[in-house]
């Protein structure tokens, strides 16, 4: 709905903005926006438009009470392409994805209707009065929590993003897939988690001297179980309760998921009901034959945990389309396993020259981190990139890079560079540049 | 679901857990948790009750593959109990609120699902290529925006809570209202709101010099407006599109909502369709016979805009029972429209002392702040109170403070100290103590 006006007006303003480029393809300035003196696409309206515009009742909703009250809020029924896209494994009942729209979304948390999905054999439903939560094996005394026992322990809130091993997988294809951000790179979520240090109960069950290892065992029908080293096990885990301020949701481990902070989704075992403390790892089904990754030189990578940083732009990305030349703003997201994101510089220009984005605050350690940045788009072709830098000083790879180092069998963790082409009619794909 | 063992582990572990009061009435120091040689209420179990709660067979949801994959998940069955309460005014259509179930609720944000609702026409079903925003009046453009417009502007993102201004008016009640905590003060909610900075758009539409106020008007059937002083509205107000990550749900003002952070809820207006620059507020029925508060010296306070210093125990409250002695952790929410919260005080004896709670980090500026103190629980009646302090000073009143003050006509702007009693069952009632 771009009026006539509003195109002649903004091709004025652009050329009042004498903007100066602080990288290659019309990068601006960070801080470009604080100036508040710019324009982008707007109608500006003589008085008789204004009278028009302000009359109330050419809109139907004004005219008759509006829905009643309810109990628990949905989307509105016009954003219904904002969804979870499914993929199913068809041999193997409930084995598959979910992937959060990243591309429809905007902020740093993910909406727990939306949160990405990953289950073995679909998602158990629950009793909470019936489960429980056993620590046995090495330590001096194996305890037994119900709900009711854990809720009454001290908690803790953090948010933290999770993100699969495999998110972004095919990112390891010959050919650039051709898909929203979303159902690319959204196996990939944050959200404010509450729930009890696992470091309280640990303690409490007396965890032995020989003891180097946890392992982890869901209440899912796949008893899906993985090994944790004790030192992070010991560090910031929590047993989770509560997502986004309510209890999580069954699909995300309802009623109690273990959360281990900046690694790999599947250590964050949903319907955690078995904790057994040992001195090696039990070497699963999850962490020999998947979740681990055939280099070049013929080994393997195995307990790969940490998700390292990683960046995308969320907007304009694929299945967007811009409408017009003018001013826009490039809007993404950072994260790293290690801690907090630093900088996050962003290219037009495919990589020549970068400029930094704004972060938006707070940056949290360990999840989402919100970066944004002025843009100039001249109607030539442009080629977007992100690159994230951590706190330990981590720089997110160039595709290239990546894999020279892990080859092409890598399939888990696959962090590169992405890159949004853009074509002077203003479509975008995606590319490997 | 008490074990027999649990009751008799944890009267051992009382005895040995020689815990120093930091208060009256049970209250520990805040760090005490992190010492973690505490015991709770928890089985502890012999070799063959290991093996048994080791084995998956006994759990159902173990046997069979699960649910399938949701496009938009939904909370679980055995959580239907938390939910907003409704109440509507049977003479007026659409016309009451809803709460949040801050009682069932743990951490900061609130699930976009149970954010609370006041609506005075009920919630308009709007198509957003149909809505548009006009900002007119005193300014040299006249601007109007519809919403592709308004998705190429810069964003900024921020966390905020809403608070209604007739939030806990029970308060006022001569005798204390038994009902849950979040049935009598969840007329307030906290989430991540995105979108373009109201400053942005004025600036670009010139504010002439005369101009002093901005009235928002909604696009609900109630034709809702009220007035904002303009420094505000140059200030940190947005016009928020998205909430906690997706857009902003119907009942929140999809789509899209004036945020006016730390304001009464009145002021974020939904649906926004219209910013008309002035000389002087418009003098409307909700800034006038409503949303205005009757002193003891006859005169009304009008325009009482900002939402002060207030805090609430969630955990233990009205409707919770302490099932026995022994530890407990007290939690709460906090927080104040002119900035952050310094200090949240909890009191276990009726006032007679205070002890520092801890408070989850990050803390942000204007929104919901969790705190969180152990408490051990000797059987005796307690009475719990907690005192919110802002980074201005200010600390929340006791309700005496508040009524001298007020006088006992006020309706809005109720921030008294909450004070639980816990009787030597267990039971929890609400008291004015």
């Amino acid at each position: 709905m771009i009026t006539k006006l509003a195109t002649k007006r903004i091709n004025k303003m652009a050329k009042q903005q004498d903007l100066q480029e602080v990288a290659g393809g019309g990068l601006l300035d960070r801080r470009v926006f604080l100036k508040r003196s710019l324009s982008f696409s707007v109608a500006a309206l003589a008085s008789d438009q204004v009278f028009a515009a302000a009359d109330h009742q050419r809109l139907p909703w004004t005219q008759k009470p509006g829905e009643p009250f309810t109990n628990y809020g949905q989307p509105s029924d016009y954003e219904r392409k904002t969804i979870r896209w499914t993929m199913a494994n068809g041999v193997a009942d409930g084995n598959g994805v979910s992937w959060t729209p990243l591309h429809d979304l905007e902020g740093s948390i993910t909406p727990n209707g939306l949160h990405f999905e990953r289950h073995h054999n679909g998602v158990p439903d629950i009793d909470p009065k019936k489960h429980q939560l056993l620590i046995h094996g090495a330590v001096k005394q194996a305890l037994l929590f119900d709900m009711d026992d854990l809720m009454r322990y001290p908690m803790r809130s953090v948010y933290s993003f999770i993100e699969c091993g495999g998110n972004s997988n095919a990112g390891w294809r010959d050919e650039p897939i051709q898909t929203a951000a979303g159902y690319f790179h959204g196996m990939a979520s944050a959200s404010e988690w509450t729930g009890v240090p696992l470091n309280i109960l640990l303690d409490e069950a007396k965890v032995r001297g020989r003891a180097k290892w946890m392992i982890a065992e869901g209440a899912d029908a796949s008893l899906m179980n993985v090994s944790i080293p004790l030192d992070k096990a010991m560090d910031d885990c929590i047993l989770a309760m509560y997502q986004n301020g309510e209890r999580i949701r069954p699909e995300n481990g309802y009623p109690l998921r273990l959360l281990v902070p900046g690694w790999e989704g599947v250590v964050n075992v949903k319907w955690v009901r078995r904790l057994h403390l040992s001195n090696r790892p039990t070497m699963s089904r999850n962490e020999t034959a998947k979740y681990t990754e055939l280099l070049p030189s013929g080994k393997a990578r195995q307990f790969t945990f940490v998700m390292e940083a990683k960046s995308l732009i969320t907007s304009p990305s694929f299945g967007h389309k811009l409408d017009k030349k003018g001013l826009y703003q490039i809007s993404g997201l950072a994260w790293s396993g290690r801690g907090k994101i630093k900088r996050v510089e962003v290219s037009a220009d495919g990589g020549k020259t970068w400029a930094d984005a704004e972060l938006q605050t707070p940056v949290l350690s360990k999840c989402f981190t919100r970066f944004r940045i002025p843009w100039q788009w001249k109607g030539e072709t442009a080629i977007l990139k992100s690159r994230a830098i951590d706190e330990t000083g981590y720089q997110q790879p160039e595709r290239d890079t990546l894999i020279a180092e892990r080859g092409k069998h890598g399939y888990f963790h696959y962090n590169a560079i992405v890159s949004w082409k853009v074509s002077s009619r203003g479509e975008i794909s995606h590319v490997y540049a």
